[in-house]
């Protein structure tokens, strides 16, 4: 298999550099070739009543139908095609830990026996969110959510993306070790209002536990007579959350196979759901299994998080390209940078193969970007006239997110798109400084309407897009023990008795920690 | 000069390539030679009671001695003891424009005229924050503050930073066009208490001007009788605000010679003279007067910012970094990577000299990062297992921000030191999973405590840093002309009538914008 893999990569090393000018020039029908509408509903197929959707356009990268095909033949080498029915069946496709990674599980697609689990448990939830929302704990304003790394981005970007309107219940979510951040959730929080939902898959992250154990005195501190009445705990770890003194009734739990960066659809959702209501909740799951279908139904270039793939895959390894940049034309999305460089980055920078082997190229970009127009004013001089190519992709929405003058979303949209014009066509000046050299690619992904539905798809659109790319490059996205070594060594510092680089022991010593 | 440059550029490129380990374990005094106390005292020297200080130390990136003579052979080269003399003297720095740049002389260094001119205009600065903390504009409780990119990052970071928490005003900054970050700001804010800050140099920026018009009339709509009453303009073009209806006794000009990414030491820097009090703001400039002095008066790699650029170069144009990643261990500078993104990449992000070659070499890396501890669950696996080389600069205060239990500020620094140690050290496992190679750099910024003085410095710090980057690479850090084309085509778009390639023709018609 690695035979055959190198040589559809020597292949597509092999192909021509055409510009983007002359891609449109060659191809007048591109943009048909290189774009799709996904649709929201049910099928991924049909239109139903009121289901938006999604268009994708590819035409502005460098992307060719003989690329394509390479791509599709890599696909093949890479046993792509079977790894995704493991994924779906609820195999093992995480073998350094001997895990299967069943969050398409949690939206319904997958085995039997996972996706009935995860209903039920959902079942459990969906009965303590209601029981809230009818007043069970009394009034509840305010949601302290505590969590870090996975247990945060996805109900950060959900709630800020979701619930800036009509929040049911007003959110922080709060993941900082630093006591900085959980004060300024104090300062806006009524502690007689207020739910702690600590959200952990081990029940043991240091950050989380401190801060969760500091919220606890905060309420009891403000004449709350018991703190621990109004913890929420969302873990895989229910027995550990017990131990820590929660009651059985009010910890949602959720399956070892979620992976902490996949665990939004789980009981982790929680705050999500507790924000915009049950309802929206069970729609942003919905939107996430269309594209879970779709994924698991559609082959070669017609499956988008694989044509995504092959398109991360190529600015990665064959232009040499260390960055991808997204930038989001919606202020509602403007987290989704960082959800995605968790998502991009912890699964797939690695350096070794599933099987243990050194990789022989580059793996993951680093992901970065961020919010529309903002970004204009800040970093596009790099993306014009700069020294390295960075792919982009766009995110916008058609219906706009505000009440204001349509002046705002018109003005948005037009800035989105010209930028993407700007970057492939570029402007010659006689001027060296005014110059644009043009040819820089990006892609469009251009939404209906960022409804909770779209939201779960361009979620799960990006999820596989990223196992996608790591089946190609025969790596695991479902460890990370590039994370373990610094933990274990703030471990051995607060210990003490170990001595460091000199580097080190000298900060500690600044810093009165030594 | 060019052949001298490139003679240097050759033995930099020549050194040998040794790993952080064998570095230290040749030079015991490693920390010693390649770290710095600087202190925020007024010239930079003494220690005056209660004047904070910073540790810089570079111990564990892979400057050497001898790296070091090289750079300073290039900085000779590249006449960068004439550049930062032109620069404090209010020379033409920027020659495609014809311009100084004279932010340093808002801090009070510079050439006398400008200091005095930046003196009256912020003695005018200070009258009007004066009048407004002692209610000669009724009550305020909010301010919304209108700006993008050099407009807004600046004052985000610093009030964001500095006012947790004790804000005088509550400021909210809104940059985006898109409305729904508007709406955001008046959801929370009390009409009849806010005033409205419009920020724009030239007081013609789209977006600011539309949130503006759309500010004015949310106080309209709901009962205040005189809108433009409540309006404060921060430009470099007066004569705009008042055409636009601004009482002139509400203008705070600043100099033309002041570009948008240096403004924060401007009238710019309006909503934190109000959020944290006039004598904080000053602080904050003497703070950055202090680098001011360093930057100006220390030769070679005694020069903080130059030794800086240093590490940076090597990294982007030795080793091949495509990027640069800093993280903030302290959630007060959770804005700081984008602040530094902005300063970094919008001047730096170049492809021709100052003369107006094409250069023959990378140009600014993409600065991207985060908060610690938070970064450490999303992106930390790249950093130590990856395939891409990562200069990181890890930022932290001794001094906590918080007052909640004293663990929380000991793990968080703990986990700053151990990322460092950790990065550097690596760690062999024969399960090649678990192996982590080292070997990877890593700076440290330590404050003794991050008061307004301290942000100054690290704000001017990074200044000079990007200044002498530049310089050494022979580029123009002060214009921006790859942000004009995209704003063009935007413009293009709105006016109609014209065509565009048919991706962007398509798109524009999906969003009925055609």
């Amino acid at each position: 298999m690695g035979d055959l893999r190198a040589k559809s990569w020597a292949k597509i090393s092999a192909q021509p550099e055409s510009t983007l000018a002359q891609l449109f020039s060659d191809h007048p029908d591109r943009v048909a070739q290189l774009s799709t509408r996904f649709l929201l509903s049910d099928d991924g197929q049909d239109e139903e009543a009121g289901a938006g959707g999604i268009w994708f356009d590819w035409s502005k990268t460098h992307l060719t139908a003989s690329l394509i095909d390479d791509f599709n033949e890599l696909a093949g080498a890479a046993g792509f095609a079977d790894m995704r029915r493991r994924l779906f069946a609820g195999e093992v496709v995480n073998p350094t830990e001997g895990r299967a990674a069943e969050h398409p599980a949690l939206r319904g697609v997958g085995r039997d026996s996972s996706v009935e689990e995860a209903e039920a448990l959902r079942h459990r939830m969906r009965m303590l969110v209601g029981a809230i929302h009818a007043g069970a704990l009394g009034e509840v304003k305010h949601l302290i959510h505590i969590g870090i790394g996975g247990s945060a981005l996805g109900p950060a970007l959900a709630v800020d993306a979701l619930a800036r309107d009509l929040a049911l219940v007003d959110v922080h979510v709060i993941s900082n070790i630093d006591g900085v951040a959980l004060e300024a959730a104090f300062a806006v929080c009524d502690p007689q209002t207020t739910l702690v939902a600590v959200a952990s898959k081990t029940f043991t992250t240091i950050e989380t536990m401190t801060n969760a154990t500091s919220a606890l005195k905060w309420l009891a501190d403000n004449g709350v007579s018991d703190p621990s009445g109004r913890v929420i705990a969302l873990t895989a770890a229910p027995e550990r959350a017990v131990e820590w003194g929660v009651d059985e009734t009010r910890i949602l739990p959720f399956a070892e196979s979620v992976g902490g960066r996949y665990s939004l659809w789980s009981s982790i959702g929680f705050p999500v759901a507790i924000a915009i209501g049950w309802e929206d909740f069970e729609s942003m799951l919905a939107g996430a299994a269309a594209i879970d279908r779709h994924f698991r139904d559609s082959d070669g270039a017609d499956n988008l998080p694989l044509r995504a793939a092959f398109s991360d895959l190529y600015y990665a390894r064959v232009r040499g390209a260390q960055t991808r940049a997204v930038f989001a034309y919606d202020e509602r999305l403007r987290l989704l940078p960082d959800y995605l460089q968790q998502l991009e980055m912890e699964s797939n920078g690695k350096s070794v193969t599933a099987e243990g082997a050194p990789v022989d190229a580059p793996t993951a970009p680093i992901t970065w970007g961020g919010v529309g127009t903002d970004a204009q004013h800040a970093v596009f001089q790099l993306l014009h006239q700069g020294t390295h190519l960075v792919p982009v992709d766009f995110i916008a929405s058609i219906a706009p997110g505000d009440d204001l003058d349509a002046a705002h979303h018109r003005i948005l949209l037009m800035n989105c798109f010209a930028q993407g014009a700007a970057l492939m066509s570029g402007r010659h000046s006689d001027d060296p400084a005014r110059n644009y050299p043009g040819n820089r690619p990006s892609a469009t992904i251009l939404c209906d309407d960022l409804d909770p539905a779209t939201l779960g798809a361009l979620i799960a659109f990006h999820e596989h897009r990223t196992f996608a790319a790591a089946v190609l490059m025969g790596i695991n996205p479902f460890d990370q023990f590039g994370v373990e070594l610094g933990k274990e060594i703030a471990k051995k510092i607060q210990q003490g008795g170990e001595s460091f680089d000199p580097s080190t022991e000298n900060l500690l010593a600044l810093a009165g920690l030594d």
